[in-house]
């Protein structure tokens, strides 16, 4: 196809449309839609949108309009004149067009917009007359054409960068603020039409001398301008840092929107409004919007007035007073609910609507898929699927993962927080480790956490990084946050698997626990007892106590989840450590636990005795020290797995083995050094050198998980014993129960050959004593070390289920220390080295390999070998995909992940169909 | 095949010969080459030998002879007879026989024999007749009989365990020792015939009563039993544990051998004898042996009598007196030579043979290849080659590269050893983690080392573990031992590298630097300046000072590489870090350098004003403190690259980026803080919290490498500007350079086009200052991340070449931390859950399997990608091995392992010819 014969301008009005809502990529979501508004019979002021396409041309021919485009323009000029019966340039009956950018996806605020293209001193006269001598009107318009057109193309565009560093826009602005200081004049609307022309007249002469050329006098050259500077937008700093952040290509480019111009603001018979279709707070099914009466669009949108509520059902109950268009104009209010219907019921969704009344004539400017938090999201999903607007497929996929999981947490209120950082309240960034809000008093120690929270008095531990010592007061305090550590450190796991609100890692505070007192780089210094509020979903912390707002499950909930499960292939487990999470897990739909850290009872509440035990089994040296600790050790392990498992009534419950390196638990402070040595029989030094002697360079990749079950068997036998016994006990009383035993940190399958004759062996005995015939248990093994991943096809030869531990895997696969990935991490996703944080998202391209590798070769060896994956990674939406895509069997996540992990997997699986 | 059909037994002797050399997987090698000999019509006593297959089929069908094999027993048995004209069992003329074990590869000493098979109380008169009367001789083999038989036959193999714990061996011994006693007799030979008499009798009524049956008196019973029995040694605890440790599969099975007896016991006209083809210790071409008149072999082995020079070549200058059997049986010892003549041409390799002479008649009982050191067999290789007894392939082939690198260090002198360790001032057992051997004064400190050095004292650097400020001291020390640490330690990596003896991981010693003593489990305490001596190649440490040997390279020595590298297709680079150990690397056959360690210029010797400037570099926090830290650093980087480039004249060089993690350079002691501190313009808390910041959790997965270039790149470019502006310089003076610098620890293709462009920018410039149009050089990584592996092709569009860093590469495909996994590593490899450390020896299946994948799709992207391996395992045989099958382009080891690496990379080539 040669060049003139591409199609650069694609008309919309009464008589011709040739766009449509489908053709967002090349008419951009703006262009589109006008479109589509048109071709619906609605009215839309007639005008012409500049492909995508085009814009790319241009740049491709060093930023010059393609040589096809002057003549599609004029032809589209034509056609627009035909319509309005005005002439572009025309003196006595002019059109006045306004030139729009309009990407595919919407970057609100990024690109540039020129209005009122088309008055020149010639057509101003013509202007007047038409719109009724309002000479004040056209003056002002004009004024603003000037303002805008001068800072967009003439300065911007042209690339004129000030000398003195003050745009054009703003000597104009203060040439307007002085004038209305000489009239006494509040508001623009206060000056008189001479004032407005002698300061158009003063503007064009400033222009004129600050940019080195006259304003343009001729219509066509204005429409030129504008386009080429709207084209230029696309490349301009903001619109492309926009970019950046959201992770949109560069080389899509921007269509550009030329439409006839209509005024909302030609007297008290005109107005102009922003509406939604359903309330976009709340979702609920009525017409909400805002309206101002003798407006511009942008006068709305700015907030220099307070817009008018657009009917009585959605006044602001503080002031009940204003008028609504509803009552002011009816007819026209009418008007638009039989548009707003006929909208909602072509696009079945709902709309975020623009319109302009222009002497008592309705047209419609703009209408677009409108934005919703969480809770509205998932009303009007589940509304409009019983109003059957749209079918059960598409309501599961209209609530995004994040927007479920954000219904299941408290927040800060958001309004709380806009005002908070209005007002320089704001105290620091951090990384937004665990979800929701949280305020409470400062506190500095696990022991004042739970001192406060004994007595009542919600508290924020702030802590240089959290360690397992933490954790009683990390239940205790309402949020936590850190200084240090990434969105995988201890403080991070911890709290997201709790749900509990974290900001970790906020670099830029100096904690000093001696002064108990803690410093932001401004040098605002907060002490033990002063209030901060965190907005655990965001990462930002704000000075004293906000308030929070709370949306808790309902109806609506359970028919969206219940409909997203009948699409979803992929179990969810939940991770659970505690008969307790276990409940909670299975309240939130998960069909398992997939994955119970042994270790984590050492962490918890009432964890101080088994805590001790397992201090003495670490730093016993003879077998019989260790064996004394571990018996004294297995009631609790035990207690706890019996417990959970009763809860769990004959769900799969995995129970991981003992997995951290042991240095974790070995404790710090004399006085518990000295008990455990005096209950070892063992002096303190003794128990020093004991703890230096566990110390390791690299723990991650140290004496831990399955390499402890094989230089200790005893340790498996425990734990082995404690299932086992407790799934014995509890079929005895009649409960079923589905252990399945995973040997964590595995790299080669004869490891697995040694802890499965233990657990063998184990079994045996516990058969023999409880008099059972079956004891029905699975043993697998987690696939968490590269070289497991690589030899699954033999690791399946012993494992009967694989459960992928992408933490793990992650951090081994690209030798990422999480503890440490900080210092480097940040630097290589803001270069785009990495598109992702590996340890959020699973990175398919490398990771995946190894996991894609390790299901095909391990269900060659085992074709029954159930799969899973859990970590953090497992409740997060695209690897949700990526597993479902794989067809694994399950995924794990902590207990509040579940839900939106059942949805990720039920989009998954309708995505896939499609 | 039926089994009756199976043929067991294979038949050596004059007339009949079954087997031959070729069927030592059957026969057993003993067996093998019985028949051999026989079959080149040496003088071999006829026998037959019971097959390996008979003997699994013996344990599969619980311990039973197959159904075969009592047939084909008798028919070897009347064969036997035919040819030596006695009879088994026989009255007049009795045949007597030996039994003995022999498996597919020698097992010295860990099976069982039984002679005089045949002596029963039926078949005493006519030996008595057949040996002249010689009754005390009769009833000597009767008692030895008893002894073995009783002890092998009806105790071992009958699984009795004596109650009183005293076996029915050492109860007859006692009465032996009572007897000799009562006679007045110093040994054996001094007991009269009625004594022995008496004896035998005393020893059948105590087996009798000892073990519960008769002394079979029956000559096929005590040859069934005697069979039975060595049968059943192939399982006895002895036989197990050597198979376990040298790695022999338990279903190999052993052949029996069962002998006519000949004695060399029977007067002076009778005697035993071991002799080697060549001399074994130095590989001269000389026969070399021992002999002793009138006794059976085991005298010899045992060490009773002092043995015998075989001829006047061999004699021990230090008893000169003795008399050889080339003076006291002229023509026996003729035709010994002619034999040794014939069965080397035959074998074409050093012999390893036994002989006995009963009555002047010489008897073959033994032949193999023999065990020799590293310097004989590089000489024999050498000469039998230039004798055209062998070939070149076959000469490569002869020596190990263990060898070899044996060859290339002084070692503590075997006999001191042998002797130190006797007289129990062995001390302590390591990790034989540094070539050679080492003497010399205990020294604490690196300062203390430096100062020994200095005074031209050797010295021993005794340390808990080392780290790179002991880099000095340890430079300076004659040998390193530490307490903690594995074969990848600290110590040993440098070590190793360096070629210096060090025994690493001395888990027993306990040191109190401040005592300056450092004690061993036993409580023996040294103190700084006792003496120490390691042998580095065992790991073992003596007490005191201890002789060394010394064995430089030779002519044989050049003429053996120099055959070996005909064979070689793999190149050998060279780890060189210095200008020194560059020109050591060339001198021992390096092909290039292959690891070029930036880092290493800060450990050794004049390291001092580097480090300070690195650590001024590290501990930096505005980029205006990095920049100035940086150009000072610059001169001492661009020194080192530039005298190494000069060193290696075109020969290819690749320089690795700064690679550790940073903290492993911040200095610990106050004065070196303080003195940084001054430098930079910072308080001395403050160098310390910044010190602190810089810790990591897991710094083998931290900051370091690649991540250091990007989040810091000007390191990248000064280091780029030291390689190139070297180069052109060098240039200028007409000096070739080949440098490839190598970006180390990626994980994305995204690395590498970060830091190619900070290279290209810097290369323009530096082409630019130059005047040179070409300055050539290669860009490459290391692949020692597993996703680097994974996504090699996409790598390869950036890198030029790969070096797989096997080391980090192991760590994380393994997840075992080198410095921690000494806690559990040694129990994988004791358990055979890891049948090789894969620290020495590349792991195959796994590692190996990324390795595999990664040459492939790099080679598909690229298919002139350069490959080669650099790390610990570069030096490896195995390691080689699979690098040469990988089709590789190179290896790259310390200069110390070049010479073997070559060898290895030889024996490779023709291995995988043939």
């Amino acid at each position: 196809m040669g060049k003139n014969s591409k199609k650069y301008v694609y008309l919309f009005g009464k008589s011709v449309c040739d766009g449509n809502a489908g053709m967002k990529n090349l008419l951009g979501g703006k262009g589109a839609n006008l479109a589509e508004m048109a071709k619906l019979g609605l009215p839309v002021p007639p005008g012409f949108t500049i492909t995508t396409e085009c814009c790319a041309d241009y740049f491709a021919s060093g930023m010059r309009f393609p040589s096809g485009l002057a003549g599609q323009l004029r032809l589209a000029l034509d056609n627009v004149e035909r319509q309005t019966g005005l002439g572009f340039g025309d003196r006595d009956r002019p059109l006045l067009l306004s030139c729009r950018s309009g990407a595919r996806s919407s970057m609100p605020g990024m690109m540039e917009t020129v209005l009122n293209i088309g008055l020149t001193t010639a057509t101003i006269p013509g202007m007047i007359k038409m719109t009724g001598n309002n000479e004040r009107f056209v003056y002002d318009a004009y004024r603003r054409l000037i303002m805008m057109y001068s800072d967009v193309v003439m300065e911007k565009a042209a690339g004129i960068v000030p000398a003195d560093g003050e745009g054009i826009r703003r000597k104009l602005d203060l040439r307007l603020e002085a004038l209305k200081r000489r009239r006494h004049a509040g508001t623009d609307a206060e000056l008189k039409a001479g004032d407005l022309k002698a300061l158009c007249e003063e503007f064009k002469s400033i222009v004129a001398a600050e940019l080195g050329r006259p304003f343009p006098d001729d219509a066509r050259e204005q429409l030129e301008g504008g386009v080429d500077a709207v084209f230029k937008s696309w490349n301009g700093p903001k619109a492309v840092s926009y970019r950046r952040i959201e992770n949109i290509p560069d080389d899509w480019g921007t269509a550009v929107n030329v439409q006839t111009m209509v005024f909302g603001n030609t007297g008290n018979d005109s107005a102009t409004g922003v509406a939604f279709t359903r309330d976009p707070a709340t979702g609920d099914n009525r017409f909400y919007g805002e309206w101002l009466a003798n407006a511009q669009g942008e006068d709305v949108v700015a907030g220099v007035r307070t817009p008018n509520p657009l009917n009585s059902g959605c006044r602001n109950p503080h002031a009940p007073d204003l008028p609504t268009l509803e009552a002011e104009m009816p007819e026209i209010y009418r008007e638009l609910v039989a548009i707003r219907n006929k909208l909602e019921r072509h696009y079945r969704d709902m709309l975020d609507i623009e319109f302009t009344i222009q002497h008592k004539k309705l047209y419609m400017l703009q209408c677009r898929v409108g934005k919703r938090g969480g809770a509205a999201a998932l009303k009007m999903a589940v509304d409009m699927m019983e109003e059957k607007l749209i079918n059960a497929k598409t309501a599961v996929l209209r609530v995004s993962p994040a927007q479920l999981d954000e219904l299941l947490h408290p927040i800060l209120d958001p309004a709380a927080e806009k005002s908070a950082a209005a007002s320089g309240r704001f105290f620091a960034d951090g990384l937004p480790a665990g979800p929701g809000g949280a305020v409470g008093e400062i506190v500095f120690s696990s022991s004042a956490a739970k001192a406060a929270a004994a007595a009542g008095r919600p508290c924020i531990l702030v802590r240089e990084e959290t360690n397992p010592e933490d954790v009683e007061g990390m239940r205790a305090a309402s949020g936590i946050l850190t200084a240090r550590g990434g969105m995988t450190s201890h403080a991070a796991l911890v709290c997201r698997g709790w749900g509990k609100c974290c900001v970790a890692g906020a670099g830029e505070l100096a904690i000093d626990e001696t002064a108990q007192t803690v410093s932001n780089a401004a040098g605002k210094t907060f002490k033990a007892g002063d209030f901060l509020s965190l907005n655990g979903s965001s990462g930002r912390v704000y000075c004293g106590a906000l308030a929070t707002v709370s949306r808790g499950d309902n109806r609506d909930f359970k028919t969206f989840m219940k409909t997203a499960d009948k699409f979803r292939k992929l179990a969810v487990r939940a991770n659970a450590d505690t008969p307790e999470d276990a409940k909670l897990a299975i309240k939130l739909g998960a069909s398992g636990i997939g994955l119970f850290r042994t270790e984590h009872m050492f962490y918890g509440n009432n964890s101080e005795k088994p805590l001790f035990a397992l201090r003495k089994m670490i730093l016993s040296r003879t077998d019989a020290e260790r064996r004394t600790a571990i018996d004294e050790l297995f009631p609790y392990v035990k207690a706890a797995i019996k417990n959970t498992l009763k809860v769990m009534k004959g769900l799969p419950v995995t129970i991981r083995f003992l997995d951290p390196p042991l240095h974790e638990f070995v404790p710090h402070d004399a006085g518990q050094q000295k008990e455990l040595a005096d209950a070892i029989g063992i002096g303190i030094e003794e128990v020093r050198r004991r703890a230096e002697l566990l110390k390791e360079c690299n723990p991650m990749m140290g004496h831990r998980g399955v390499r402890l079950g094989i230089t200790f068997p005893a340790i498996t036998a425990m734990q082995t014993k404690a299932v086992l016994e407790s799934a014995a006990e509890l079929a005895a009383d009649g409960i079923k129960c589905r252990p399945e035993l995973m040997i964590p940190v595995t790299c080669d399958p004869k490891e697995l050959v040694d802890q499965k004759k233990i657990i063998a062996e184990t079994a045996d005995e516990v058969r023999r004593k409880s008099g059972l015939k079956k004891l029905e248990f699975k043993v697998g093994t987690m696939i968490e070390v590269p070289r497991a991943a690589l030899l699954a096809g033999e690791m399946a030869v012993e494992a009967e289920f694989f459960s992928f531990g992408t933490n793990d895997l992650t951090q081994l696969t690209f030798g990422f220390s999480r503890d440490d990935a900080g210092s480097f991490l940040n630097r290589y996703l803001a270069s785009g080295i990495l598109a992702e944080d590996p340890f959020r998202t699973v990175d398919t391209g490398g990771v995946g390999l190894l996991i894609r590798h390790a299901v095909k070769a391990g269900r060659k060896t085992r074709p029954k070998l159930k799969t899973g994956i859990c970590g953090e990674q497992g409740g997060e939406a695209e690897t949700i995909k990526f597993c479902h895509e794989l067809g694994l069997d399950y995924v794990s996540c902590s207990p509040f992940r579940v839900p939106p992990a059942r949805l990720a997997a039920a989009q998954a699986a309708i995505k896939k169909k499609k």
